[in-house]
């Protein structure tokens, strides 16, 4: 049955010219022996809440899992699809891509952050566990990962993250193989893989990844651990590739039609290409089908349950009823006497009221969380021994907090959020992205977003970071100028299902820029004070600077140059608006400026390519922050005399 | 003596209302006795080649420093500084920065890096003392790393590189104080960081952080090891601030004044605040000359030795006589007949001519050495036993090796330069940021930098990377057309003294864009291809797009409207042009399109608001490149169609 997968991602790879069989090869024992023996699945219902996740980390063996897909009997994956590997518009792309292949549980390819993002698998199966009992929600995390994922920094963090909340429903399968495209990996790596994750809290067992007998064994031990598990299978790379078996050079290597007609003859495989013995193809079809019955019984039992229709909706992704109420009103009430605050206390304060009415959100932060105000109080700590707490301690560890995220909301049922300096989202960048790849619904905070953070200087100040993620396709960056926004936001982020956000926050207290609600965020942009006659500037902003633009309002006004100010919280979200709505929020002003305490990069859409950009062309710099403003020239006072010296 | 750190250290956070004395004080007994006794360096002389090189990783324990360069007798950091910590235009800033304060060997806050960056100068003095002896040179390196650096994913790149390069000169002080900002570490860590290092090839030994003896002894072990090694130096956090000691919410705190005086009475510490006692400042400052002898004795053995002018010239940064001889004939011969290919192919090309000229240039590759073209042959991996290669292979870790060379670059001496994909930018990111903020000259080659990688998706395709990458502060962002321009911007970026450098370059075969040379890649933008008579149109690109302009110029000039090409290698050099240089390569014609097989944002520098732009708006896909640029309408064709829409 393994030389099935062994034989299709030859194939694939030979008709594409392109790809990875050494990977897939290597690991067709382990995989076989997982996919009939363990994991928990059901080929004709790939949504099915309570099955295993299997999590291809290593990515350019994407053949193994489409080989799989397709043994088994995943609707997604036909023969023509495997014929069509990395096609355009196929179901098999170069790497597995969630949300293009139903079977496919994460976009991998990026090393080391499959397993990280099965981290978070993980932990929101433990989390459901609580919330609904082993009944409803009771299964295992399995990855496969090699040694370009264990090289990766972000799997120190995953694994060290999973050690210290003893995360035994997870095991990762390393392709122990010794190899990596520049050659054998011993000219980059002599550590101790076993050894490391032991430190890290993990049970470790070495077994033959070519022993079938081996490999259950190791299996049935992990799932009796008390803690997460990696079983390193060694293997040899490229495994049945005749000449080319364990040659460091097969690993991305497109086999020549005499190499494979080698290899299948020692196999003793005579089948047509793409096609399996029929015996053969009967055994897998018959493992894809075999978690049917556990599923049918799993279906009947949440139907059974009170808590069934509730679990069902969360692993929907609807939100529950009403679970803006609370949010809504809240604003209602501060409408009424809006005080000035830094936006993440409003942001905390917005948080304050959504997560009790919203018993999905994981909150969290990468040790900032008096700093990032994303606890709530009366939260519990995610934690042994039941894992019913809501707030995650991640450690300093901002990229395997992302990605850890990314797992929870592709796992379903939970929405995470959490939180680290703006500046950090370099760290979390990859994870960033990969969740707007993936289009999930996991929120970002990320506080201290510009020089406004003072003393801590130019290291932790952002001063690109916001027009570098407002680059990113299939994100949706918010930066909200006070209380009412900072909820608005909130909301957004929450009603956006297909897209992950983040929220850039000041540490700094801000100005007042509404006095009602109206959900006007939701737009991205829009007038947040008009001019007094008709306008001859307009001040864009977003943020902390909204108040500073406000403030240069009044100056203008004082001079008697009619100036209205428009708050830019979403630029994506203003990108779906009507070109009509669009034109009227930019307006007719003669005379445009943008104030935003980081670089104009991509402020043109806004004011032109003529418009006048106050804000920042340098790192900034260690200092209390009016200082800064003061010295970087970003006050009201600056803002006027800017708008003054364009009118002339 | 340690009190004295204690104390400038409580005294200057309480001043400022800011900052951390936490860690100054817990590690104050580690830091005097590896100050006094075991550092080399001579604090007359801050850049004296051959000094030992002291990180604190742990940055934002920056009074720790300060209070040592100042009790030592450093210059720039004087009492007053002391006073003036985390103010506008200080010596003192909240994070220590490189080349803001002498003395001062790296900047650090972001954690983990520190430690990253270090490996990369224990490298560089390794590959030194290959080039030069062991009589010019021959140091160490210490850092001061905490529970937070380790927590980093980077730590994990970091110590398995040095690790595997067995680099004794470099031993981590850990400061095992179990305390991170959110409390106890042990809330997010429960691995064994002794366990850990030893797994990674490094010896290990812990102590008690306040036992002098114990500490001394550990550094006398250290020295002696074929490996790295690690110290773990328990301590109590705030050691010495009476009732705040061990604390775990002393990391930031700020005491009060009568915590102060608590503490001050329990030292027996009577001095004016920020004055030390004359005894023991006198004993702190012979600390800081003692090295002055060594440093005389080495200055006299460099000016015996006959290698010791090249080795003064290459710390000084120079390049050699003749550096770029071979490349400029290489491009005056590839003029007479340029070829199409791929630009990475051509910068290996370039990278031929230079590496022979210029020495100090270190290559490497994190794992993707055939497809980065990084490896000139000849080349000999930087390895045991004698450390002269000069090729290194990185592994599979991004942002280690971009923290390294930021290592390699401080300490002098060596030209570092790697590769990876460009989609992986995102990973290194935090070290391109700090080498940026840093002013330092590493060169980042990035290869396969659009969706011309073709099959390998959306994954591993850069679409926002160039732009993200632009938006950020000092950095040049090269992304060469042909031949001819990846020469030139080799040039150009090792030209640059003080800033560190991107290559992007393009998997697949480009066209000829040039036929001459003439260093016109250094202006930044230039016409590559003018008009027949009056521009009615002006094509902007960069890279491998500029063919598709120049194919588009043909279309429309063949329809009879006039066209120009102009292609933009690097943005940030023809910033530094004139306005009316910029404005001669803008250009008067009605017309202006841009092409780039990127996001949008940033281009109406060269467009304008009202400019049309071909390129992408969204992630890519998997399929043969060719497919990509058709499906995502980036072709001559649609270039041509869509400025015969404008002129409309």
């Amino acid at each position: 049955m393994a030389d099935a997968i062994r034989v299709l991602s030859m194939e694939a790879v030979h008709k594409a010219r392109s790809g990875h069989q050494g990977m897939p090869m290597g690991m067709a024992d382990v995989a076989t022996v997982l996919w009939t023996r363990f994991l928990k699945y059901d080929a004709s219902k790939p949504d099915w809440a309570d099955r295993d996740r299997f999590v291809l980390s290593a990515g350019h063996g994407s053949m193994l899992l489409y080989s799989l897909l397709h043994l088994t009997g995943f609707k997604a994956v036909t023969r023509q699809q495997l014929e069509d590997f990395r096609q355009w518009g196929s179901n098999t792309p170069g790497h597995p891509e969630y949300g293009h292949t139903p079977g496919v549980e994460c976009t991998t390819g990026p090393l080391g952050q499959g397993l990280a993002t099965a981290v978070g698998m993980a932990m929101a199966e433990r989390s459901l566990a609580a919330r609904y009992g082993s009944d409803l929600v009771d299964h295992r995390t399995w990855v496969i990962a090699g040694d370009g994922c264990l090289m990766e920094g972000v799997s120190h963090e995953a694994i060290s993250i999973a050690g210290r909340l003893k995360l035994n429903r997870l095991t990762v399968l390393f392709d122990d193989n010794n190899v990596t495209i520049d050659g054998v990996a011993t000219i980059a790596e002599t550590g101790d893989q076993l050894a490391r994750f032991k430190a890290a809290g993990w049970a470790v067992k070495a077994v033959d990844g070519h022993n079938h007998g081996q490999i259950a064994a190791a299996m049935r031990w992990a799932v009796k651990q008390d803690r997460p598990t990696l079983i390193a299978c060694k293997t040899r790379i490229s495994k049945g590739a005749g000449p080319k078996e364990a040659d460091p050079h097969s690993h991305g290597y497109t086999l020549f039609d005499e190499e494979i007609a080698v290899a299948r003859q020692a196999m003793g495989w005579t089948a047509e290409p793409f096609t399996v013995p029929e015996d053969i193809e009967k055994a897998w079809r018959a493992a894809g089908r075999k978690g049917a019955r556990h599923r049918k019984a799993w279906e009947a039992r949440v139907k059974a349950d009170p808590k069934g229709a509730d679990l069902t909706r969360a692993m929907k992704g609807d939100l529950p009823k009403n679970a803006f109420d609370a949010l809504d009103a809240y604003v209602a009430k501060i409408a009424e006497n809006p005080t000035a605050n830094a936006t993440r206390t409003q942001s905390g304060a917005a948080l304050a009221e959504l997560t009790p009415a919203i018993p999905e959100m994981i909150g969290g932060s990468a040790d900032l969380t008096g700093s990032n105000n994303t606890f709530v109080k009366g939260m519990l700590p995610f934690d042994l021994p039941d894992y019913a707490g809501r707030y995650v301690h991640y450690g300093v560890r901002e990229f395997g907090m992302a990605a850890a995220m990314n797992g929870m909301a592709l796992h379903g049922g939970v929405i995470p959020y959490s939180g680290t300096f703006l500046v950090f989202s370099d760290y979390s960048r990859p994870a960033i992205r990969l969740g707007a790849l993936m289009g999930i619904r996991v929120i970002h905070v990320m506080t201290h977003d510009s020089i406004g953070l003072g003393e801590d200087g130019p290291t932790h100040q952002p001063v690109e970071h916001v027009a570098s993620l407002r680059a990113m396709p299939g994100l949706l960056v918010f930066r909200p100028a006070d209380a009412i926004e900072a909820a608005e936001c909130w909301k957004a982020a929450l009603q956006e299902r297909a897209m992950p956000s983040v929220m850039c926050l000041s540490r700094q207290k801000t100005g007042v820029a509404r006095h009602s609600g109206g959900d006007l965020s939701a737009k991205g942009a829009y007038e947040v004070s008009p001019a007094k006659g008709e306008a001859q500037v307009t001040l864009f902003a977003s943020g902390s600077e909204v108040a500073i633009a406000l403030s240069a309002q009044l100056l203008l006004q004082a001079d008697g140059i009619d100036t209205r100010v428009v708050s830019t919280p979403c630029w994506e979200l203003f990108d779906r608006q009507t070109p009509a709505a669009q034109a009227a929020v930019i307006g007719k002003a003669s005379v445009r400026v943008a104030v935003e305490a980081g670089v104009r990069m991509g402020w043109e859409k806004f004011i032109g390519q003529d418009g006048v950009f106050v804000g920042m062309s340098s790192f900034g710099a260690s200092a209390p922050y009016e200082r800064l403003y003061k010295e970087f020239g970003i006050t009201p006072e600056a803002v006027a005399a800017a708008a003054r010296k364009a009118l002339k």
